[in-house]
């Protein structure tokens, strides 16, 4: 979820100032009830003020085919099961089309969800909302809050067969009224066991477009992958990588821009073709155990570290939205080991020293 | 599991220097290579400098026959499942001993673990650990980390069928070095539906204890349950309360040590009986279903809001002792909502108006 989640996040939430939400006798009520339900998507969720040229409406207009790209493609590959959808507005501007299948014949759970957040954060959050604590707040008088505005597309996709693996993406554009704007976002996978071809797929096809984007891209996006997916608590990563990025403005907007649309529409080409191979795999129910102890660490993973989701969760975001990454099942077994030398013990090694796939 | 998983956590966390755990390119090693695994439990966890009468081995003696008392009771009624001791030591002295079944009967996971911690922390540190911040650090010189001592016993059990509640208790007595001690700790309950006559029965038997030591208990550690135990995302609670205290210091230790007592002996008495009634409920896919989204939420509270868990977690405690809180199986459903009228909706409002019981 990392970023996207707090795109999920409410905007008036961002732009209150923060409250403690201190618990009391009676349960505190949603805090989410900003986010209003319509029927249908409007034109954009953008202001007009933003332009039809803005970087803004082009990003949105960017995810929202790549949305419309990638769910299309998954009920193909599911066969059975469709997308709901969910769109809401805010009061003061933005909103959100999430789109979840739930109960498919080949998808447990997927989730792809687009967000556009007009919002202000104090200059402190901003900072650390950012990867690498870069000062995002040039222009702002100390102490002023930084409006600014996002738009992101969110996905995460459990398949039922345990050789298939769970994908997460998130592509967004930040951009504060101060005129200070930056790209981030990533691909991941996350199988149970291990298929060296499907890494070597999914790296490679990331690979691919880093490479013909920047020569150093793949090397280091790969790298951030695998230092933001670890499960500190456990000593091991999430899963088996992929790219991650962030705080990208060192070139000509346009051309993080093509990066990013690049990356978001190659998710149908690197993902679905493993789950295609690996989704009638026969598999026994230890297997099956196995992988809802894996998804057990993506709660963990998600609840405990992710940034945006633990962001989203305490400043009142769409909880739905948040928690969509949630598998539809996950289970915690006391004290489990790895048998030496089997297949669970072969990916568990990955987990532990994350390994380079081409 | 509040402040329990804190008595879990690596005493050599707690006294270490606090290191930023920060993400590598190689996931970290494991951080609780310190809990050595011994065969059997010693005579006593505590330090032979404590000395024999002190209320530090008090304490543990005390915890430790009721942890045998509840074991036994909750393998009798389960009738299947046995407990699985593991006993840790450490360099620095301290231990415990951890009993969970798993696959039982009746008991999906229970579990049991004593800890006995000597470590010393920040006097921030510890002033955040207590619920009120009260000054724990008396007679420390600014600056200079506070050595403490902490012993408790902490539970959770998830019963299989829908019908019957989890239960989740903690009893701990914290003493630091420059002799400032206090006592903590709770029991409550977490039903997936509602059965008014088994939360009287639960609540009741913790008033009758309350009322017995004093007449304000139970008024004011029932509140401070259902203030403790809030998912402040969702806006409702875990579950229907119970007794929840922390920083008692205000009487007599032996007082405070025989309320402590009577309280952690109740268990087998206010929540057994419940599970007994329970246990064989007839019960539908779609019930059981709503009992693993309610344990959802119980992974929600426990991996985000948690003070013990996440601070176990984020110190390199035993991971296997924290996590063994969270049920064996769990279920996320996007946008899940309950029917009118229908018995989900009836404790749901008790989730999100907390009631009085007795």
């Amino acid at each position: 979820m990392y970023k996207l989640a707090l795109l999920a996040a409410s905007a008036s939430a961002l732009s209150r100032p923060a409250t403690k939400l201190s618990a009391t006798a009676t349960a505190p009520a949603p805090t989410w009830d900003d986010h209003v339900a319509i029927d249908a998507p409007p034109e954009t969720l953008c202001k007009g003020l933003d332009g039809n040229d803005s970087m803004r409406r082009k990003f949105e207009v960017m995810l929202r085919a790549a949305q419309n790209k990638i769910t299309s493609a998954v009920e193909e590959l599911d066969g059975e099961g469709t997308f709901k959808q969910d769109v809401w507005e805010r009061e003061n501007g933005g909103g959100g089309i999430s789109r979840v299948m739930s109960g498919g014949k080949v998808f447990e759970k997927a989730g792809v969800s687009l967000s556009v957040v007009y919002g202000s954060m104090p200059q402190e959050a901003l900072a650390s909302a950012t990867e690498r604590g870069v000062d995002r707040a040039a222009g702002m008088k100390p102490g002023e809050r930084v409006p600014f505005f996002a738009c992101g597309l969110s996905s995460v996709m459990h398949p039922r067969n345990p050789m298939a693996p769970t994908m997460h993406f998130n592509y967004r554009y930040f951009e504060t009224d101060g005129g200070v704007w930056w790209f981030g976002g990533g691909t991941d996978i996350t199988p149970a066991y291990l298929f060296e071809e499907d890494m070597k797929h999914f790296h490679g096809t990331y690979k691919e477009i880093c490479d013909k984007h920047d020569p150093e891209y793949y090397a280091k996006f790969k790298k951030w992958a695998d230092e933001y997916f670890v499960i500190k608590h456990r000593g091991e990563t999430r899963g088996l990588g992929g790219i991650f990025f962030d705080d990208q403005n060192n070139k000509d907007p346009d051309t993080h821009f093509a990066f990013s649309e690049e990356c978001v529409n190659a998710v149908t080409e690197a993902y679905l073709p493993v789950v295609a191979k690996r989704k009638d795999s026969p598999f026994t129910e230890k297997e099956k155990e196995w992988q809802l102890m894996r998804r057990g660490r993506y709660v963990e993973f998600n609840l405990v570290y992710d940034r945006g989701t633990v962001f989203g969760l305490k400043t009142g975001g769409r909880i739905e939205s948040i928690l969509m990454s949630l598998p539809e099942t996950a289970r915690w077994e006391y004290d489990f080991k790895v048998e030496p030398d089997s297949k669970e013990a072969e990916i568990m090694d990955c987990f532990k020293n994350p390994r380079e796939w081409v």
